[in-house]
């Protein structure tokens, strides 16, 4: 095929900006990943403790956790019952909701995220903020907003 | 902690950076994982694919292979025998070399790969190259290099 026609193969320089941002998400989530292990923590366990400590009363709607979180309803499900049986949060049902199942960031789930979240936010720093002047952040930002606008809005349900 | 110093919480603009470009890698690769499913394939079995198929005589040194896709060599190798389940690859020992397990792509994988990848690139136009400008393209490159560089550099085994 030619190049350079939009439903055509990457030119070199747009293989280069795909692999390199790529490439660092994925470095970057496995070190972020490997500097929680000592709290035995995940990732994505640490996003669900961020999302409910951040919310009043400590506390989401599943549907609203998986929408923030990016996740299918399922995988958090999932997710949330090995976060229980970590004893880090527990499901509440609502009944004045009837849309109500909630995840509850429980004392101990409050208490980690209080001890890992500077550790975290360090290595957030020291493996990608810090490396980034704030001239690159901003060009990150405004080059990123949209195509995250463009993928929510085209995200299928789960 | 005071804002704003290197060692402590990430300033509003350092969030937004860092949330936008996680949320981008969450969304992309989820939605470009939704498009191979058709094809029976994942994200990373097409990253391997690609990888084999760009190489010599379409092989690669596992442990090769494990650097270029930025995966531990016992991930990997979990991967390679589900794709060699599928018919997509095979392990090859190289006896003129001592370093020598080889993942070589089969020509079920070629055809697969032959099939697949133009719907791949285009799906990587749509969600994402082509949403940035060339300028903003160029400045993810430079934003991110260095930090692609740092995180290879820190990067422990496996």
């Amino acid at each position: 095929m030619e190049k350079g026609k939009s439903d055509d193969w990457l030119t070199a320089d747009e293989q280069r900006a795909w692999r390199t941002y790529l490439d660092v998400g994925t470095l970057v989530l496995s070190r972020l990943g490997r500097d929680l292990e000592p709290f035995g923590l995940t990732i994505n366990d640490y996003e669900i403790l961020v999302n409910l400590s951040e919310s009043p009363e400590r506390r989401m709607r599943m549907s609203d956790l998986a929408r923030a979180t990016l996740q299918s309803k399922s995988r958090l499900s999932h997710q949330i019952s090995r976060m229980e049986r970590a004893g880090l949060v527990r499901r509440e049902n609502c009944e004045s909701d009837r849309r109500g199942l909630f995840a509850v960031l429980t004392e101990d789930g409050w208490e980690t995220m209080r001890k890992v979240a500077p550790h975290h936010v360090a290595a957030v720093r020291e493996h990608f903020i810090d490396l980034l002047p704030e001239e690159a952040q901003k060009a990150i930002r405004r080059a990123l907003t949209p195509v995250a606008e463009h993928l929510r809005a085209v995200r299928g349900p789960n």
